[in-house]
């Protein structure tokens, strides 16, 4: 009875989420708008179709560790190594103005520091895929505003997962202490940088150990067996699990094999990812948007939407290169996309936000996500 | 928490199946094999290092799934027609003995019919892949042997599927009839007919339609999707889930798009399936095995292995065909492999079978699996 209720889930999920990703992508948007539109439509919010079982969130788990040891894969340590200063200048304050800016509004409407804190780090995420995307239809990609934004991705994503880390860590002792985030950053960083250090020194060693094995799948087998390990590694020392999938990226991505996982790692992030997106969606509560109801988020949402928007354009201002155009960067660091849905979901998970502000704050990481492409097309065109 | 104990058993459950893969791999027998026993070294039978926690089982669920629908879709309808009569022969006495003296050797040891029934259909399965496989290692897969025994899987695989929806109904219902047993046989091939036949008229449209799209990861996720549906269905109309995604394999076998999805499903399946076969590993006591014990399974374990064995040889019998020999044939149909573990399953999970004798029936499928390899080389190596 269970296992049945799993696969109608599995079927339905992958169904709706293909159907949705699919429109939003000829209409220009990103897939991943339209699975978490599905996912609202689908969960119990609105139709009620699917719940998200046992079985289920497991596998929208691993959905998340896959995601970001993709991620972790296709980024560049050298790309960002070279990119260097501008783009980190543009990743820190795209990180530092939405965060204090985000803190503030949230704090001064009268929520606690604690909820506040998560608001503000669900701020500072970027998800630099969907401007990626969009530069590259529009054959941008080599300008000099695309290596910075690019580069900044990077530092973003690992920034973003430092955060994460720190935020999460607030939330299980339930204060917000300096003393406390300090040691949290601490240990972040200190993962972050032993798994690489060990790891891509290691990395070549297995590879060619793994190279010699007969049996089949041993390659992505080991693959993802490592990315798991360092994501119960990263919760064993009180991190975010997604941070060790992560660095299991960066570390395999330094490899000769790295075309060869990449490519085998895909089929499995087709399935789970989208798995992962739509129960996202599923827990966001329409209802608490609606404007005539009481309670109502729709207000608070858009006010959010407006502030995360307007915070995140001051990395525009980080430009100090000759030649660089600001606004391209500016905009193109706006959608949150899944970093930032990482970090409403962990609140909620940790019981800092409520389910009303949860499904607000959704409604925000999709609207920035949903006004940065046709924006950026915008800013291109009137170039001609 | 929850998920910390997840993510450490895949990690330990990956490692373990692929080292004792390999190893089996290296001595010339089958990576499932080492799969089992790296199961029942790390299961709460032994070691105690991982517990089948709700994820755990979904994954190993799915991970079964996967592979029916991989053995659906390598195998070829065309083929079997054309292996005709010969090839179905072999399968049907391969199928009926070993039914019959596994039913009379447990019903007239005292058990109840229904467990005999059990016992009797877990001796019908029949795991040709490994055959498969040693016959390419010798180099013989064109022998005219070689030929009706690949035959004689795919029938097998069938009727496996039409006993196993019998048994598994029959389990439901708690009696054997003869009515209840033609009702759900009739249902099992209704099922299977209908599948196919609506299912290759329609495939390739729906391919087409899916080549269309432009999100990426389409094709995989449709695939994966449309077996899972049929389980889904298969499972809703009182029948063994596995039954639809090994009919979902047979139905995208047809189409053109074949090779594409077999490539794209093989690093999902090399992630899930070892799942399945560790897990069934770790139900295994082997203390219930121990011949000193009291309430010993260990007796029953190898009578029914020498059961298992010699009933199975009677395939041979059913050679009439000039120019090709029985021996390679009647061994060859020996190993039970993955099926007559699912048989033993569904039994374990129907409460038919108790602990005890599915640790002696995983042991009788590993024994017969284990002999076939080097027995076969033999017969030919006597050749020279």
């Amino acid at each position: 009875m269970e296992l049945r209720e799993l696969l109608v889930g599995l079927v339905l999920v992958w169904l709706v989420a293909k159907v949705a990703g699919e429109g939003m992508e000829r209409i220009g948007q990103t897939a991943v708008l339209g699975e978490l539109l599905a996912g609202v439509l689908i969960g119990p919010g609105v139709l009620g179709l699917v719940r998200e079982t046992e079985g289920l969130h497991a596998l929208a788990e691993l959905g998340v560790l896959i995601l970001l040891f993709e991620v972790g894969l296709e980024s560049n340590l050298d790309d960002l190594l070279r990119a260097g200063l501008q783009a980190t200048l543009v990743a820190l304050v795209g990180v530092a103005v939405p965060f204090a800016v985000g803190y503030g509004v949230v704090y001064s409407l009268g929520s606690s520091a604690l909820l506040a804190v998560f608001v503000g780090a669900t701020f500072t995420a970027t998800s630099v895929g969907i401007t990626a995307r969009v530069l590259g239809d529009l054959g941008r990609l080599q300008d000099a505003a695309a290596k910075v934004v690019l580069g900044a991705a990077v530092v973003d994503d690992i920034l973003g997962l430092v955060i994460l880390a720190v935020v999460t860590g607030v939330a299980q002792t339930g204060s917000v202490s300096l003393a406390a985030v300090g040691l949290l950053s601490g240990k972040a960083i200190v993962f972050l940088v032993v798994a690489l250090l060990i790891g891509i020194r290691l990395a070549p060693t297995l590879v060619r150990w793994v190279g010699r094995m007969q049996a089949r799948g041993t390659l992505i087998v080991y693959s993802v067996g490592f990315a798991v390990a360092l994501s119960a590694i990263a919760d064993l020392v009180g991190l975010a699990t997604i941070i060790g999938a992560f660095a299991a990226g960066l570390v395999l991505a330094t490899t000769e094999r790295r075309h060869h996982i990449e490519e085998r790692i895909k089929p499995v992030a087709d399935l789970l990812v989208p798995l992962f997106f739509v129960t996202v969606g599923m827990k966001v509560q329409p209802a608490m948007l609606n404007p005539f109801a009481e309670n109502a988020q729709f207000g608070i949402a858009l006010l959010l939407t407006v502030v995360a928007v307007v915070s995140k354009l001051a990395a525009g201002l980080a430009v100090y290169q000759r030649g660089v155009r600001r606004w391209p960067i500016a905009v193109g660091m706006v959608p949150r996309g899944e970093v930032g849905l990482i970090f409403a979901g962990a609140g909620l998970a940790a019981g800092v936000i409520e389910e009303d502000l949860y499904s607000a704050l959704v409604v925000v990481v999709m609207l920035t996500t949903f006004v940065a492409p046709p924006w950026l097309k915008a800013l291109y065109r009137a170039d001609k």
